[in-house]
């Protein structure tokens, strides 16, 4: 099937994919007066005594805000807000299909951080949490962290974090298969970006001791001095702890994982050939992956992940984001926090039992029924565990 | 029935009003590849290339943003964002109900005038319209005027423009039955809030010639020092054109129209009976009303209308902001004009017919099927009209 044009058909047709509908009755003079005035003073009332009332009175406690600035709209970069929104309508439709989350997307136009925060946080009581969505890096790290600390809902940029959490529970599995420990191995990534950032640092908070970052400049290092920012400053401290220098194909020499969330074709069958034995191949560019599984397999890589759902292993963050928000919600969570995100992936990777377990089956498929409820339980829990559960 | 204690129950149940739906399948690897990634691409860049395409490729064209600061929630006043929450929810389910326009109640944190209006404005590009709601005056003006000079997309202050619609629309039809013409009736008006101050205006440009109106320090007239703001200037040089000082009681005398949009029980049968023969009183205050009908009949009124459903002629919005939403969003109007609101009021009028009219009936009631098609239609056509309707 063409998708790009059979999708552009339909969505003419479908014009829109969300709709808001009423959930109660207004067809007598009864119905008007409890559903709104006068009846609906009361309500109104209730909440001003005490916010936390909104959650049990209104439509908040599910509800998530879908917002993107347009500025990362899937892989075609700056296209502008309203460009944004057939992704996020689209997002908005797995949330509900996914996880029961009402989710309403919004396109916000601006490119400045604070402007962005501000307008975020000053809509953020209507909403039970906020999915941030396409926007770029670095601006993506800092509206994340400003809008955390300013708002007692959790905020998740799921480009960020959904891709962490499944990356991370594929590779809990394909270390399963090939007999290695997290502790001991060493991983190369490739891409500095807000989803690369994010990886790395859900893989280090899960125990991974020896990551090393590259970019189009070669491997990350403290003090290097070409292409940095902030973030990867920030990064150079907690990864490449030996400081060394070099090229994509320098760092993937000994390595036992490849991580790329990159470019197209960047990575070769002899660069593969030269990482350790029973190597692991995440090549997550999508739609052409840095290296397509044949030709990986090619280079002796056992257990090879893509973002396209024609081949095996398929990182999609269908599998994350609807039972995080799910989860949260179900316990009025305040915040999104790192216990939560291993806790989701965990429960993802745990799906798939010792004996399904294979170099073809490491993470769940998208249409598994037990992914969103499991993701949603474990999230729920770890939110409990860790003192943010207002339920 | 006790409405207070019933709504509060019900809201309780209910858990909100609203809900966000998908209409369109994720079943399967196409569906997904087809309301998502990689399909959606197209439609996203049809959008980058022509942001009016926006209207026909997502949900914009039927989306309505119900907004406001919670600082003038019913007559509850000033009770908090997220406590005007069940009110926004209500009104969305009316929208859906009455007009099937998809309304999202969103409310700011903020109460800074160029705060809200810049807010509304970055988000304005996910809407085809934005309804201004329950937000004080003279705070509304300003956010309303600066809205339209940013937005190309209709601004609708319901509080001000709902009321003055079906105003003009009663008092159409209450001087076609006691026999007076709009250009010779005395009007006199208490209040000066939103809705007053919308009423008279659209009263002035209906062809109404002389109105005066009150505020607690009495009669409004050019010049006038004690509690004047910019809006009241403004409307004394087009009202009190023989700049009378005195009470509301003086001014009541000799009057064809009192229009209360104030306080309970300001009117007396004794002021009434000071007013013209075949008077027209519309006691809006709401429970409770500036004069009850039987006490403004016992003086002489001999068409009485009111805000309740418990008495003939409700004034009651719901009769114009769902079919001017849909009339707006039918040909995608970039404003809703004074045009379009005059159209709205004659349509609501004019489904009375001239056998059916009567003292006790001059308004449709909230739930004729007819109301909401006929006001569409009519605001539709006066968009084509006044050349703001993009189809």
């Amino acid at each position: 099937m063409d998708y790009a044009k059979e999708s552009l058909r339909l969505h003419g047709e479908w014009k829109g994919k969300i709709e808001v509908v009423a959930t109660v009755p207004v067809e007598t003079k009864d119905d008007l007066s409890l559903a709104y005035t006068p009846g609906v003073a009361q309500p109104c009332l209730e909440i001003q005594k005490d916010v936390d009332k909104s959650y049990e009175l209104t439509r908040r406690h599910n509800m998530c805000l879908v917002v993107t600035d347009g500025t990362a709209v899937l892989g075609l970069g700056d296209i502008g807000p309203e460009a944004g929104m057939p992704v996020m309508e689209g997002k908005c439709v797995l949330f509900k299909a996914f996880g029961d989350v009402d989710a309403f997307p919004l396109c916000i136009k601006s490119k400045d951080v604070d402007e962005i925060v501000n307008t975020i946080y000053l809509i953020s009581g209507s909403f039970g949490g906020v999915n941030l969505e396409d926007i770029a890096a670095p601006r993506c790290f800092e509206i994340e962290k400003k809008l955390k600390e300013k708002c007692d809902i959790p905020i998740f940029h799921d480009d960020q974090h959904g891709t962490a959490i499944i990356t991370l529970a594929g590779l809990t599995n394909a270390l399963k298969v090939v007999g290695k420990k997290k502790e001991e191995i060493r991983v190369v990534m490739n891409g500095a970006g807000a989803a690369a950032i994010s990886i790395a640092r859900l893989l280090l908070k899960s125990g991974v001791k020896h990551i090393t970052l590259c970019d189009r400049h070669g491997a990350i290092y403290e003090g290097r001095k070409e292409g940095m920012n902030p973030i990867k400053d920030e990064m150079a401290l907690v990864t490449n702890l030996e400081k060394k220098a070099g090229s994509l194909a320098d760092m993937l020499v000994g390595a036992d994982v490849f991580i790329g969330v990159s470019a197209p074709g960047v990575v070769t069958t002899e660069m593969v050939k030269t990482m350790n034995q029973d190597a692991i191949v995440f090549a997550c560019a999508n739609p052409t992956p840095e290296i397509f599984p044949d030709d990986a397999k090619a280079g002796g890589a056992r257990v090879v992940s893509t973002g396209r759902s024609d081949y095996p292993n398929q990182i999609n963050n269908v599998l994350a984001f609807p039972g995080v928000f799910r989860g949260a919600f179900d316990v009025r969570a305040r915040d999104i926090n790192d216990e939560m995100k291993l806790a989701a992936a965990y429960a993802l990777a745990n799906l798939i039992s010792d004996e399904e377990l294979s170099e073809d089956y490491i993470i769940p498929r998208a249409f598994d029924k037990r992914v969103g409820p499991a993701v949603a339980k474990a999230v729920a829990q770890a939110a409990r565990d860790t003192g943010v559960a207002r339920l």
